[in-house]
Order: C-alpha cells, then structure tokens, then sequence
C-alpha cells in the first residue's frame, strides 16, 4: 500500500505546544505575503513563451542538478538523468523507486511541497505508483492554470530577477516588459565572473565579446572598464539591481592604473602568471566595488565553491551537474583591501554568501555588524535546508540582529519550487522567533515585527527595491 | 502604545516543561550566588571616586563598542555615538529609535536586563519614550544606591579583575587596597602583549619605558627578561593572579638565549624582519609560561582576532570602536613548543579562549582534556550570548566534561552589565543541565553540584582564586 | 548517601511528549538487532582464550584512553592509571573518586551503561563505594556468563572487525574460524599507514619485513606493489572487508611508476625528502585505491589526528595514551587526485571519518553527495558522543539523506562497551528520525524504515557484507 503523503500544517515547527503555537501565529502574518526573489536562475523563456512545461522529468529532475547529483552519488548514471538517450519516463521512475534517498533532504521537501500543493499528489512516490504520478502530472501540466506565467500570479511573485551573462541582449527582459500583458517584475542581474578572472579558460574570448558588443574597437583596458560600465549601465535600464559575483575565493586588492593595464594586457596576449591573474581578478573584484558606489548596483559575492571537481564528468555533462564542491573561506583577510577603500561608502552594498558555514558566526557577522556596507545573506545552496537555515540564524543573530540579513534568497532554477523555498524560509523563522519569544529573548509583538520586515523591508533595503 | 518590557522569570530555559522545571531547579541554587570576575575591562576609577554616572549615554553606549557597533553598521556614525560633538541624550535617541536592531542579540538582552533590574523600567525602548527613559535613568543615577560601591556590594561581586600595562602603577588598585570602607576584591591583570611583539607600532617605546619603571638602564635582554619578572611581581603584590595574552595567532616557539637576545637587539633597533618578529612574539609567550610555572601567575590566552580591520576608522576613532574580527586559529600546532616545555609542569595553568568556535571541539578541548596545565575558556566577545553558550557546552562536554573550564568571564567594560552577563551563563548552563538530566544522562543531584561547582569551585581552581 | 544510578528507559530521547513517544516507537524496532562493527580495535586474543576479564581496572581503565586521558587532565599521573607500578585497586579508586569528571561525557555514559546493565550496578561510583563496586566487578567477572565469547552472544555481534599490520600472520582470526565451537562472524582489517609514508619512523624497518613475509628477496617497488598486493589477498582470504587508513591529511596524487620507483628507494636509502615522502605517501594512498578497485576491499579514510602530541608523555608511555588531537583537514583538494582517477570507478568505496566536523557539511556530504564511491563515515573519537552525533546528523543529512552514510562504527578497545556505543547510536538516530516526523519532515513508516536500514542494509552496503 503507497505511503499517505501529507503536508503538516505545522510543518517545521517544534512540537512543543507552546512554541507551535507562537511560530504558527507568527507564520499567519507572513504565510500569503507576496515573494520577493531578488536571486535566482529560473530561465525567463518560459515566461516569455508561455508554454506547457513539457513533461514531468523536464520540470523535476533535468534541470536540478540537486536532484540528478543525490541520484548519481547513489549509482544512478546522469546519461539515464536527462543527460543522455533516455526517455522522460525511466529517469521519472529512477526518482519515485528511490524517494528513500531523499528522505530527509532539502529536495525531498521541496518535491513534496510542489507535488502536493501543486498537484494534489496525495501518495508518496514510490516504483509502484511511478507510471500513475507521471500521468497525473502530465495531464495536469496541460491545464492553463499550470501555465508559466499564471504560476507566477498564483505564486504571488513580487519581483524575480535572472542571473545573466554581460554581453546578454536581455531580449527577454525587454520583450516582458514591453507586453501589458504581463505584470510580474522581472530584473536581470549581472554576472560578470567569466569576464573579470584571466584564469577562466574562456576570458579572452570574452573579453573580445565584451569590447565588441560595446562597440570598442582597441582592446585596451580603458576601453574594457568602459565596456564593462555600459554594460551596467545596460542591465541597470532594464531593470537590474544587483551584480553576483561567484568566486572560489574573495581575494580582493588595489592595483594602480598602469599595473592593472599591463596585467591586462598580458592576459589578452595569454602570457599572464597564475599568480598575476589572480592579482587581476581581485582588483577587478574591487573595480566592482567602485563601479557600485558609483551605479548603485548591490553586490552578491558568492564565495567558496570549487566548480568541476569531476572533470571527467565535466568533460561528458558539462557544468552544473552536480560536482561542484565547497572549501573553506576567509572573507575577513580577502575582502579588507576593497573594505578599506569602499567599506564606508555609503553607496555600497556587498551581499555575502558563504558554503563554508563556520564563517556565519566568524566573520560575516561581525563584518556586517560593522560595515555599513556588508549584509549577512542566508544559507545557500548546500545550506538552504531546514536545519541549516536554523544553525544560521543561531550563528548571526546572537552578534548581528536581524536587521543586516538580506532576506532569503532562493537561487534556484527551478521555478515550480519558488514558493516552497521561500514557505521554508518563512517557516524556520517563525519558528526561530517563536523560541526566542518562548525563552523571554524577545515579546511576542517584536517578533511579529521581524517576522513580517524579513520578507519585506529587510530584503527591498539589502537589493534596493 | 509602548510595548512592555518584562524580564521572564524562567528566560533561557527551554518551555518543554520538564526541562523548565528542572532549569528552575538548578538556578534556584546558583541565582544568588556570588559573581567572581577573574577576567574583564572595568574602569577601576569608578569604583574610586564613587561619584554617580554621569548620563545614559556615557553609561549604556559611549564605551560599550557593542552598541555601537551595530549602530554603526545601521548607518550611524561613530561621530554620533560619543566620538564626536554630539549630546548624549541625542546618542540615547538613537538607540531606542533603533531598538529593533538588537532584537535577538546579546547586548539588547543586556541592556534590557539592566533597564529592568536596576532601573525598574517596564517599557521597551523606541523614538516615543527615548526622553521620558532618558529622564528617568538620568534621575535615578542620582540616588545613593546607584553609587558605583553600593552597586558593586548589591552586585555580590566577590573578585573582580581589571586588565592593565604591565607600566601601569596600579595606583586605584592601592588606593582601594587600602581604603578600609571599600570590602570589594579587585585585581590587577598583567596584559604585556604590547611589550612581548615586535610588530606592535609602539614596541620600542613600550620597552624603554617598561626598564625604566624597572629601573634599568642599559637596553638588552637581561634587563628585559628581568623588567618583565620584576613587573609580574609588582602585579602579584598588588593582587594579580593571571597575565593576559591577545594574539592573532598563539604561535610559540622556543629560541636559545643567545638568538633570543640577538633578536631583541635588532627589534630594539628597528631592523628585525617580520618573520624573526614573530618567532621573537612567539618565544616571549613561551616565556610567560615559564614565568607563570615560577611566579604562578595564570595566563588567559585571547586568540584569533584581527583588531582594527578599518584603518581609516582607526585613525578616526582609535581602538576598540567595533571593527576587530575573529579569524581561524590553530591552537594544536601553535601551542606545541610551549606545551612540550611547560605543558606537564604542575604549576602552570593556561586559559585558552576561542572566537573560532571550530576549535572547541576540533582542539581545545580535546588539548585541555589532556594536558593538566590546560583550561577551556568560556565563549568570549561575539559568542558570549545564549545561543553560542549552548554550542559551546554542546561542544566540549561530551569530550572533557566540566571541570577543565574556567567557569564564565564576562570580559566586559560595562560594569552595569556585569549581573546580567553571570546571570546569563548560570541560566543557560542550568538549561543544558537540565537536558542532560531529561534525556537521563545526569541525575539531578549531580547537575545540582555542578551548577554550583561551575560558578564557585571551578572559576577558584582555574585561576587559583 | 550513594546517589542511584539508573538507566533511563528513554534516555537520550527529547522530553518533549510527542517526540520522545515516537523514538520510543522507533527505537523498538532496532533495539534487539544484532550489532555490525565493521571498524574497532578489540583484542582477538579474549576471544582466542575466552578467559574471565583480569579485573575491575584492566576491564574500564588501562586500555581506555578516553577515561585515562581525563583524569589525567585532572592531575592524575599516568603511572598511578596502568601504565606503572600502580594497583588495580588503586586506578579504580581514582577512577569512582572523580566520578564527577566524566559528568555528561561519552565515556561517563558508555560506563554507566556497562555498569547497570552488564554488572547490575544500582549506584553511582563514588569514593566511598570504590571497593565495594571492586569487589563486586571483579567477583561478577567470574561468572561464567562473562567469559567473552559468552558475552559476544550475549551482545549480538553479528560482525566484528579488528584493526591490524599487514604483515600480522591473523592466527587469531585463523584459530576463530578453524573453531566451530565459535559461531561469531570475525574480520581482520588491512591497516598499511606505517608501510605506505616514508616520514613513519620504522618504514625502511616495515618495508623489509613486508617483503620478507611475502618472500620477496630484491627490496624494489615493484615487489614493494605485489607485496602489499599479496597481503591484502591474505586479508581478503581471512575475511577482510576493509583496509584502514589513518592519517594526518587524505592527501592524494598520481605518480607515474618511474617517479614511484625513484622516491622508493630514495626512501629505504633513507635520503628522501619530506616533501617528496608526502607525495610518495599520497600516491600510495591513490595505489590502495586502485588496488580497492580490483580486490574490493572498501576503504576507511580516518584523517587529521596529530598524533602524540605530548613527545614526553610518548616516550614515558607509549602511543594511544590521550594525546592525539585533532586538526582541521581538507577533503576537496587532497582527495581530488584519487577520485579523478577512481571516483566514478563502480568497485570503489572510501569511507571518509572526520574529526573536523566543519568538514560535515561543506566537504564531506557534498562529496559522498555526488561520488558513487563515497560514503560518509559516522562520528569518530572525540565526536562519538549524543550531541555530536546529533550535529552529525544535522549537519550531513539535509543536503545527501541517509542513504550515503557507512552506519555506526564504534571503533572502540573496550570490548564491553559495545553495545553500549551502537545503542547511544540507535537512540540518537531515532530521536533525531522522531524529530523529523515530528516536525512534518518524514512520515513515521518512513522514518521507521530508515532506522531499521541504518544498522542492517546501509552498513552492509558501505561494507560489502
């Protein structure tokens, strides 16, 4: 017999009476706010398109490489996930007959809240009832209700901004915001790492790009600072508010004009030292700072992933296909040279991310609870799952308050599970707020004020909506 | 409408009511005890002229960097906080119009803790009553039991450590040594960091001074080793039991004599390299642990920040103004030329502190569970709040137990704050005994003896008190 | 008055009402299943002989460097705790006198554990009842009830595997297997560190021996390969189903044989760098990949442990006497070589322990979470404990589930401790299983599923057994 599956109402919340009550009054003040998701990586072409989502694989597994890496790691090969001649249908049944290896997961969650909110799947997927889910939700897939962009209505998105390469035309942007029809805010977001770090094998072919699609001619690096501020300049008329910026490490330095140009030029003419390209990419880092003091643009500095660990999988699947792997951080000595000369601007603001979760209580905290300019942003990635996101409120909070957060962010691509991640997020602090109410830390009326700017003030002041 | 300040009676304990009555238990036995401050920053000046506070603002902001740290990261300049031209009751404004932003944090538990304790106030601070609470804590700063002495009696406090230059005459420490209306322990603390590295800007001066307040004329090591022994032993006359050491890194090391004194020259005459500077750094604190197994001074090792982290507002403000950050440390292999001279010796004992919590369980407590002379510190700085005290006994319990702490430090310049701050750590270790005494891992008479052990026996072991 | 010593039916199990009834219902169904120790270092020869236990001291003191290291942080000199001239007696009145010490710790409830349940001890250890706990022990272990293989039955060992030198000729494990009146399932584990890193003292001395036992005369890589080759097929022929890997980093890299064959005799000529001994030591740890790949032998990557860190305590007492301690480790970078080459190999498995729990979340679920061939070993050592177990859990599950951890290993000397350790594990896996259903994360037959999973399916499968 397959398994009920049920949501609880009180889901995420302690079991103790006394707390679930707090956390699930708290929880009605914020439940059904709109959702602001000022970083993402939904591809606006559904919207644009405003197609049926093909099929249950194409929505759930093949594009969500936390889904495909947990199946993979458990002998799953990716050429049955998407990645290869398979049929939507068999990679569909290698998920439901292994729902066990997501017992307990952030993606288990996540699947379970969209299968039932969504679909009204009221059964636990397993290798009996694969065929019948996957009907079910193809079918529902063509109803209109389930079009992209009444989703979004019905998600109640309030803004969602895109990641997007420097050289993008924006055409979806643009073509979105030219349709009446459509009254969702969209926003680009600038994601220059390809084009800052001579280190990727990709730069120079970039930075060709770059100069061209900005109309340069001489490839110097006046013409390429210039380049990169119209390009801002490009994503700021078409709505953006931020620049991501995701780094293995935050290295950050000053180079005088001349230097930096003959850094420049060596790694143009590819005879740039391993040791001179990162000197570069840490003072094109803080170039950034300086553009953002000047163009307002947030930044989000996404620090400590090593992308690729597979290369053999790299070379077969390409990237985002699971491998990449988190080190350890030091925001505190990296980011000191762009802090010492923009750290008190009052124009800047720098997001800080971090996989490496003993830098919340280390050093994001007492950054940002210093620096004007520095804001804590919330478990990411590996970290945006129900227990990390409660170690990283007991990390920040105790030194920072809740007012240097810059509210949760969702950084997914995978646009049916919006409103679950940001359901959680709003869960596991309510909850968080309860305890503190429950242990005398905070009254009641308090924590119903944080609970609310949390999804509000706190995340439009950090992006500047 | 106000809302209502209230101190919960059973704050910080869990509200599973099992645990809460056990808690309750536990911290009937320990709430009135005696407070025992062997490490903090307190102004013994107060306590010598024994003339009221001066305002709110001197009281609760101007030297609590704290407070205004997570003012400053609000936007507010440190020109407002009693670094500039401003008025107190102005600076007092913008802390209760900004209360929100210390919401969760220890320093608003503090502060509400002491507003409601010691001035009766039953409102939580905002933009409306900032004047009316000024007015009134201003009043009551008048009244006799208010006096700096009367305070400290009320306060129960039994010991209480200042922390001085090893130049200092530790002339209020006589003078209230030697005022017979004064009952108060206070004690000096011998804190020669700026006397032992040759990278501190001021080490050549600092020297000279120190072996002219030791009355030696020529300039060499002797004279130094010797100064340095004739200063601890000023300090123990005068009531010292610890020297304390804060470093970026506990690097140590030991030099022969001969390299030792060959470094000290060139420190002296400014030419020493910045690795030779720290192997001398490193070889002075090996020597304070010689020292201390003669002398029996207890050294308290602070390690792993990076102070002033914005020079220009350093160069504004000076020290100390909320910008110095904790960094990774290693105490294992840092610690080891020392441990391999001193670290059996049965006269030493050596606290180590930690703002890398990752070395709680990782090092320091598997190092103070097994070297005699080894003491765990007590969650210190941005990690002495509830949910961080948690962690920490979480952390070190289950490996070393309780007894290789040194009971709770307050390390604090707010000397209002200090009740607040022990009644704090005596809540939540009552909490995280009463876990153990739920999950049925303690018996609740030992809980009760340990409760009381870690405020009373334990703090008079690890600082031979 | 002796306080009472019992065992909580519920122990370890959250107070809460609705959480801890679950656990209890959770917990039933795995509390009588047979234990799997697929990692430990018991002494085969109790088994060999299945002699009474000597006595009271010998059975909980000498050879636990748990309970040893702790009271000698406490003052207590190693010679008075079985490594001098020193009576049982005498140890065992240290050991209840400071009974205090071992308040909330591991050891404290392994002991208390054994105490009641194998000895029927109903009061705490005290110095007051010292001797008559002696007397009573030690007449129990008479008892014909306690000879170990008795006990074996008793604690249903399904599996127990030792720790052992590749050139041990495994008579033990031979005379157990030869003996049908033995019906337990013994394994020796292939345990190679001081034969594999030229920086170990004796390798030229082990090398020799290594090749001698497999009667290889030229000492040459070549031999030095089949040798060790040769070896793990012994193992594998006596049951081995790991081999064991104890080092400071997991540091990894791929030599070509030439290069392999230089540092080798570098090596035994004893003129070998310390550098290139590290990478010869890490390419042989790539080669006990490879050769894992084609015999099957799983391996076990126990990394950073600074051994003997007291080199006085060393040379008085030997190794494994409470001075091993922790350092940080890096899994991303060190293990890339290996994994490059034989990650995605379908006859791998590497088992990685960490004693730097950081790595948890950032490097060693993330790994196990794409690598078919990792499996995420269970806390060890320092971190075997209820509240590090529960980090654990917190911190791996979230992101990989449970189906890539290698179940409980209990690593342990202490023959009686055993079920003691897999029944700590049981309750803290299914007191954290009670709180995901508790908390709408899991459904209770699910949860109930993976409890029974994770002592009998998930460990045979991490261990091919």
């Amino acid at each position: 017999m397959a398994m009920k599956l049920e949501l609880d109402q009180s889901r995420l919340f302690s079991t103790d009476p006394a707390l679930r009550e707090v956390a699930q009054r708290l929880y009605e003040k914020v439940a059904e706010l709109p959702i602001l998701s000022p970083h993402g990586h939904v591809d606006l072409g559904i919207l644009v398109r405003n197609e049926p989502f093909s099929n249950p694989a194409e929505l759930f597994i093949y594009h969500d490489h936390y889904v495909t890496r947990l199946l993979h790691a458990n002998g799953f090969g990716l050429e049955n996930l998407g990645r290869g001649e398979d049929k939507p249908r068999d990679a569909w049944r290698i998920l439901c007959s292994n729902w066990h290896l997501f017992a307990g997961t952030a993606s288990g969650y996540w699947l379970t809240h969209v299968f039932a909110t969504v679909f009204g799947i009221s059964e636990i997927p397993s290798s009996e009832n694969a065929d019948a889910l996957y009907d079910l939700i193809a079918s529902e897939l063509l109803e209109p209700r389930m079009l992209p962009r009444k989703l979004f209505k019905t998600f109640k998105i309030d803004f969602l901004a895109t990641t997007d390469d420097p050289c993008d035309d924006l055409a979806a942007h643009q073509y979105l915001a030219a349709d009446p029809s459509f009254e969702g805010r969209v926003a680009p977001t600038f994601r220059p790492d390809a084009y800052l770090d001579p280190r990727h094998p990709k730069f120079v072919e970039n930075v060709r790009r770059l100069l061209s699609v900005a109309s340069k001619t001489a490839i110097n690096f006046a013409n390429y600072i210039d380049a990169l501020e119209m390009r801002r300049q490009f994503f700021i008329a078409n709505g953006a508010v931020s620049s991501d910026h995701g780094v293995v490490e935050p290295f950050t330095t000053i180079l005088d004009q001349n230097e930096a140009a003959r850094l420049f030029d060596q790694a143009i003419s590819g005879r740039i030292s391993t040791d001179d390209a990162r000197r570069f990419a840490g003072f094109m880092l803080t170039e950034m700072a300086r553009m953002s003091c000047e163009d307002g643009l947030v930044m989000t500095i996404h620090a400590g992933v090593y992308r690729n660990h597979s290369s053999q999988t790299f070379a077969k699947f390409g990237a985002d296909t699971g491998h990449d792997i988190p080190v350890t951080v030091d925001f505190v000595n990296n980011l000191r040279p762009l802090l010492e000369t923009y750290g008190l601007n009052p124009k800047l603001k720098v997001i800080l991310f971090a996989l490496d979760e003993t830098t919340w209580s280390r050093e994001v905290a007492p950054l940002a609870g210093f620096y004007p300019s520095l804001f804590i942003g919330p478990p990411w990635w590996f970290l945006d799952s129900p227990d990390a996101m409660v170690r990283f409120r007991e990390a920040v909070t105790d030194a920072t308050g809740f007012y240097k957060g810059s509210g949760f962010i969702d950084d997914t691509r995978a646009f049916l599970s919006i409103p679950a991640r940001h359901d959680m997020a709003r869960r596991i602090d309510c909850a968080y707020l309860a305890r503190l109410v429950g242990e005398g830390r905070l009254a009641f009326e308090q924590a119903a004020a944080i609970a609310v700017d949390l999804v509000t003030t706190i995340p439009a002041k950090a992006f500047n909506l």
